[in-house]
């Protein structure tokens, strides 16, 4: 037991386990296959003002757990200073002790500035200065940090409306491989307010008017293959809680798409089956260029009116949503491979309720020479720390085959975050060295060390690129 | 490994853990914030005939032991006699092994009579004996049982009726402050029976005739203020599995409930309509009076009939029903949140499967200078044991702040339950100390050991009176 | 820590769970009152061609794990040939690690064939020579390797149209009892296609004709006793995910039988109620009867058509579908009971999200002098592994009585499957090490080696033999 958090062997438990970290996932490389970098700072090597811009000011996991300690709105996400949200910040870091972010925070402070003592208010305006010195010496730049943490491939996030130059000029200039994934939520988003603005300037950027769903579609195909030139090599949708599959009925949809092109409001239903068919379309063009799917379930987006208000839609004020219609995914899926064109699937859950339903549905469609081809994904956001990755390491190796898994992704918005890689290769480790220990595998290292490296580097890079 | 149940350090699996527990936890004063004792108990420091009827009688979870094991329910409920059915629960006692109830047996039998061996069928009568022989001494009232586990607060569960001299009389009379809490349910048990009487009941005691729905708000209201003068600090719901939150049509509540109040039967719709109508204004009178509002959330209560009617609707044969509707949850929330008036919250769940997504649902409301304003309380009813508090402790720690929980309470008609802060504080201790030694935490005394002692006793106080 | 996967003390981590799995569990006969075992093999003593036949080629469990590593359809359920097949799933095997067919797989090796190492691309012809000459030898048919494992009783699960003469035959000439159970899913499958032909042969097996509903259900009881003569202690119904209960209008009921019978289309809702009424009819016979009801809860059966095609409905790629409808459930077994003939209940379930409420479930409905009435059955299918083994075990002790669980079954096709209450018990007994060591339960061999006894083989003996 340790006074400090981070040290040599944090989370590793004897000796196998220590092994096995040091000797064969610490050095691999990283590829991030799901982030929501910014192309741009990577392009530009993007430097930080502070470290309050840098670290608290864009961090909605730091801002919920600051709301919870009833720290003023106007002094996380309003008009307080940088300083004195810093502040609040570091207030707050004793009180998430047990919780990812006091990890997270002396992680990454430990990573990037070399500091060792966890952050708090006696220590605040040290760490302050401390930081914002560095910040201002070469080597803390946007890509600098990334290849601190072994970046090796970086897939961003992006909207089909999104400049695609950046991902391009990265990949050439800053030694790093970025390409950019398709995040096709604004497509099928025919229930939100945007949606009409969103579909005028998308109509703006094609070479074609759409007059009805067919234009539709086919101007997406013609936008989406500007993805594919770019590198892009995965897509990416949001079901949210409350999500239902149904087959849709072919023959109204086009009428229900002319419906609403005429300014008419749709009902729930209708949207529903618009986006059921928007998604088979979407996925069969995905399987055609050869990209993985990725679904992003469960979310509970909508709480509280007043902070969506506040912080923006993405605030970190969203929740666990109920478990999920797991027998209409099965149908979306049966869909697209009676169409043979089923792509390769990430499924993540925001809800661990669905992790054994995922871990198993791994099992459930297969294709000849393609290991692994349905992907439980690793834990996603507030899965993201020790208990939702164990929980999600144990499931995927109980229900499905853990030596199929291609590991960790960030999935966020901060260069930061890739310090936890090596967070999630230390529980990974440990983990196996407690299934050595409980007798569940062999005290083997060529087996147990070849697991590790696969599921850290090797089956993530072997499944995207091949 | 130790052949006594109950020992000095049970739970304690270290030197740490023991440190933490004996140093910290173990001497601070109980506040019991939700609790089904009788006032009037406290208030006359009750003496109890014998172990049968201060133990086994009244006891739901030991009935519920009992007829797993076969035991008949004339021998549980029915017509044995005292002594016969304290025998049959010494004969099952053995057969609890691994449920919670043989650690509470042994616990309580330890911490009131001194009793070290646990109960069987072999020293049944040398108990039966040796308690009854105790309970007739000086210092075996419910007043001095409640002194012994150190209580300090104790807020008890009351119906809107029900009379409130008692806890006034407690304070004064007994060195512990006791607070009414208000019981909602049966405000809005349109569905039930018994509603009618208990409306006329209630009509008969309110100064004004109910001709209308307003009329029923400024009645209730009126009640409720005698709530707060007797020093009422929290209301209470049951939301049983199955319970739905709709944003009702306004403008037709006040018809259905006329169409009532006709004596006309209303629709389930009609009657979800009424209940969440009057869950909302509830809750802004209750965000008015600065109370706490507690939802019981997922309870199955109805299953065989024929225990219902052989043992009371709260005859220990309920069940967990199926997780919750989340997204109801969190539109009731916010429709409180968008008339300024959400009032603290404490939500408890039946169904585990809804820990991960109520505390994660601590972050999505918030109040500026009020920390914890959403609380995920501690595992409910067959959740409150080694396992599910451990479970509750592990979810808060990974999807909220553990820092802000207020920690423990009985929930129990019993003055015996209150030896389960003690269960409880071990559990935390050893938890924490499981995380220091797993590197979640450091090691650190005076950050884990506040910890500590905010969730045993300081959160609460805090929480509850400023 | 050890490099072979299968020693004497596997699974068992201290001397104490030593000591319970070798004098309390070891040697113990096997009840196996669930599986899926070819009666006429056992009354046959079925020898095997090879070890693909006998091992690969039958195992949905190998098969699916082979498709997740991309190998073709072919190879695993195709043409190719038997020695392929076995080629295929012995480079899978290293693949499986943490995975129970890992582990699994060893055992199976080593208890029947004494093999040491455990299977991979490069022991694979040796294994597959060693296997299949020992297969050749005396002391390898099935009756032998169910006796290798201590097998007293096999309850075998049948169509109502099945010869039941094999299983009278077995148990008269091979030493062991072997009895038929109902697998009742075809009585109630109007929703299936090939439901039509079943009838109808049923209705040829009837020496009567059927021409409404009490036919039916006369033409059922009748072959229900043949059952009942041959032995039977129990019947099975698989109640798969999105199955409601709802209490059927009875006086429609006979019409709608009638409306299917002139061959007329039935809605979902027509065949629910079918179903709903049928099974309390069915549970009502089974109670007279003194029978067994086991309820299989929570399949997703359909996921991928094209699998359903190449490897028939049960080839292993069903999911987990979403948790039950827990009210349901209740008032089924209340409308059983309100009838007087609610008979033993066994529930298993496929979603572990359904734990908790079904442990607690087994404390809702009782029976005078009946312990363990309603049992909460060990981890089913996808859960019959080490995490789900021991949540069973968990959730049934913290929320149930483990004191009367009726311990394992192996519901396999396959008699080598029945190495698996070896790997049942150590799980068992160092599940209870565990506790002593948390302080859960004492260090009294008595107490806890009793417990291991029972769960072992007293309980299921006593529960379904008396």
């Amino acid at each position: 037991m340790q006074k400090k958090c981070i040290h040599k062997n944090f989370f590793l438990q004897n000796s196998l386990t220590e092994e096995l970290y040091h000797t064969m996932a610490k050095s691999l490389p990283v590829v991030d296959y799901h982030n929501h970098l910014n192309p741009k700072d990577i392009a530009k090597n993007r430097r930080f003002l502070n470290i309050s811009e840098a670290w608290v000011m864009h961090d909605p996991y730091k801002h919920r757990a600051m709301r919870i300690c009833g720290v003023s709105e106007n002094g996380i996400t309003g008009n307080a200073t940088d300083r004195e949200k810093f502040t609040n910040w570091a207030k707050t870091v004793p009180k998430t002790l047990g919780n990812p972010l006091f990890l997270w925070s002396a992680l990454e402070l430990k990573r990037i500035f070399g500091i060792e003592e966890f952050l708090s208010e006696k220590n605040a305006m040290n760490v302050w200065d401390n930081c914002n010195h560095q910040l201002q010496q070469e080597g803390f730049g946007t890509v600098d940090i990334l290849k601190k943490f072994n970046a090796e491939t970086v897939c961003t996030s992006d909207d089909l409306l999104d400049d695609l130059s950046y991902h391009q000029q990265a990949t050439k200039e800053q030694g790093i491989q970025v390409f950019p994934s398709l995040r096709g939520d604004s497509i099928l988003a025919f229930e939100l307010p945007g949606f009409k603005s969103w579909f005028t300037k998308f109509e703006n950027q094609s070479t074609q008017n759409i007059h009805n769903l067919d234009d539709y579609k086919s101007a997406i195909i013609a936008q989406i293959e500007k993805f594919s030139v770019a590198g892009c090599l995965l897509a990416d949708h949001s079901l949210d809680s409350g999500f239902i599959f149904n087959i849709p009925i072919e023959k109204v949809i086009a009428e229900t798409f002319k419906k609403w092109l005429n300014g008419n409001e749709l009902t729930v239903s209708e949207i529903f089956q618009l986006k059921n068919h928007l998604l088979i379309f979407l996925g069969e063009e995905y399987a055609k260029l050869g990209w993985v799917l990725q679904l992003h379930i469960g979310a509970q987006r909508f709480t509280s009116s007043r902070l969506r208000k506040l912080a923006g839609p993405a605030g970190g004020f969203a929740t666990i949503g109920k478990s999920c219609d797991i027998a209409g995914f099965c149908s979306f899926f049966d869909e697209l491979e009676k169409k043979e064109y089923l792509p390769k699937i990430i499924l993540y859950t925001l809800n661990p309720a669905d992790n054994e339903p995922f871990a198993t549905l791994t099992g459930s469609y297969a294709e000849d020479g393609v290991p692994g081809k349905i992907q439980f994904g690793p834990g996603w956001w507030y899965n993201d720390q020790y208990e939702g990755i164990r929980k999600q390491l144990i499931d995927l190796s109980s229900y499905g085959l853990l030596s199929q898994f291609i590991g960790m992704t960030t999935d966020s918005r901060s260069v930061f975050s890739f310090s936890r890689h090596e967070y999630f290769r230390r529980i990974l480790c440990n983990q196996i060295g407690q299934w050595v220990k409980e007798g569940l595998m062999p005290d083997d290292m060529d087996l147990i060390g070849g697991l590790v490296k696969d599921i850290s580097y090797f089956n993530i890079k072997n499944w995207l690129f091949k």
